[in-house]
């Protein structure tokens, strides 16, 4: 399986708008460091998944027929807003798999379109394919899945939006020695951020976990800056995530 | 002062997503004809106002400073999905006009972050500069303003969206003697939409208003589609807008 990250930024991303810092800067001159809400297309088996629906171009990028499902992570709009024009198309239902959550965002529910919204419960594992999906409760402000990727001995767990994981979701990811884990780092080391990780709290996630390699996603202007002047004091282990990293698992 | 259509579409737009009618196919090859959400920019005295929020791209064509206010017309997401990630930027405020809608749209009210909210109420005027603004009541499935622009003897209404006017404000711009009237017009001729106006409404609209030009908008699928083949029946004062359409008043 192939896991592209096609968003690394929080809701507000790089560049973010109104900021005249150096490195937003430099980043609306060099867009290829920008970072978009956080979400990732999953390819496995000849089947593309998309993870989170933030993205505000996802009717461009993936014509119709060529995403299989979409799975989200949960509501919140830098999570979902991309879904809002794409249900107002023609031809098959697109299956979005989802946590349980009466609200929503908006009106997606009550005017679905061609999606078709349906709840997964947690730890129950399901299979598209061969490719074994469990979806795990995240710790955030709203319901929250992580998922949990396993195909031939390989697996991957993509975690956001979360601060710090449930001990249950501790202990499977720990029983399972997974290949990638992919986690939300929102803010730097020692910032406090209610509903996210900062670095501290990724780094002592990836030291219980230790899997093979951690990448960070959901990286905020703040920490993005801390990145820039920072990156070396980093573990070998631990990668920053950017717009269009690949994952080979 | 200078109108510019951003967006002439309905929810769904041109091309619709998953569509292959050779209307479809030749728009998605010839993206100068799509159709994104309805939207506008008034320029006036050297200011900048955004009507409505749809577009996926706000933050890129308007730089921070760009924009003095935006008016929006309702909180359906086709008309305000562009603020979700707007909101997260920095720096100074910007006021967003509004009807009153308790409920707007997802969280925005709850996290407005750098926009600010203003309620407006219906018909009481107020200045922008020199430009006079009169939210006017529409009829539409959710609290929904069209807006009359007065400056220097010229005036443009931007009714969108709406089924019929209520016989108050068709009072009101039947003495104002209005120069242009946008309309939201979505469906062909005989087609009944609960919500928006069809091609028949429209024209009865414009015969009972007699505006010096009227110019359609919140264009639908089937409507885009009739239009292509029966322009040339259309009244001369009626034109097709399109994205980029531009009145100068």
């Amino acid at each position: 399986m192939r896991l592209t990250l096609l968003g690394t930024g929080d809701a507000g991303g790089m560049p973010r708008y109104g900021c005249d810092c150096d490195r937003c800067e430099y980043v609306r001159n060099n867009m290829q460091h920008c970072r978009r809400p956080a979400s990732a297309l999953l390819e496995c088996d000849g089947k593309r998944y998309l993870i989170d629906a933030g993205l505000m171009d996802i009717a461009e990028r993936f014509p119709a027929g060529s995403l299989d499902s979409i799975l989200v992570t949960h509501f919140h709009a830098d999570h979902v807003q991309g879904l809002f024009h794409l249900r107002w198309g023609t031809g098959d239902k697109i299956p979005v798999l989802c946590p349980p959550d009466t609200s929503g965002c908006g009106d997606l529910f009550k005017h679905p379109g061609i999606l078709e919204f349906r709840s997964l419960k947690k730890y129950d594992a399901f299979y598209l394919g061969d490719l074994k999906v469990t979806p795990l409760p995240l710790i955030h402000s709203k319901p929250t899945f992580g998922y949990l990727f396993e195909y031939k001995q390989q697996s991957i767990a993509y975690m956001v939006d979360t601060k710090g994981l449930p001990p249950k979701v501790e202990e499977l990811l720990i029983d399972k020695e997974i290949d990638t884990l992919i986690i939300d780092t929102s803010s730097p080391p020692n910032v406090e951020n209610r509903n996210h990780n900062n670095l501290g709290e990724t780094l002592a996630i990836h030291e219980t976990l230790m899997p093979k390699k951690t990448v960070m996603t959901h990286i905020g202007h703040d920490l993005d800056l801390w990145l820039n002047d920072n990156a070396s004091k980093l573990p070998d282990e631990v990668d920053i995530g950017h717009d269009g990293y690949r994952i080979y698992n």
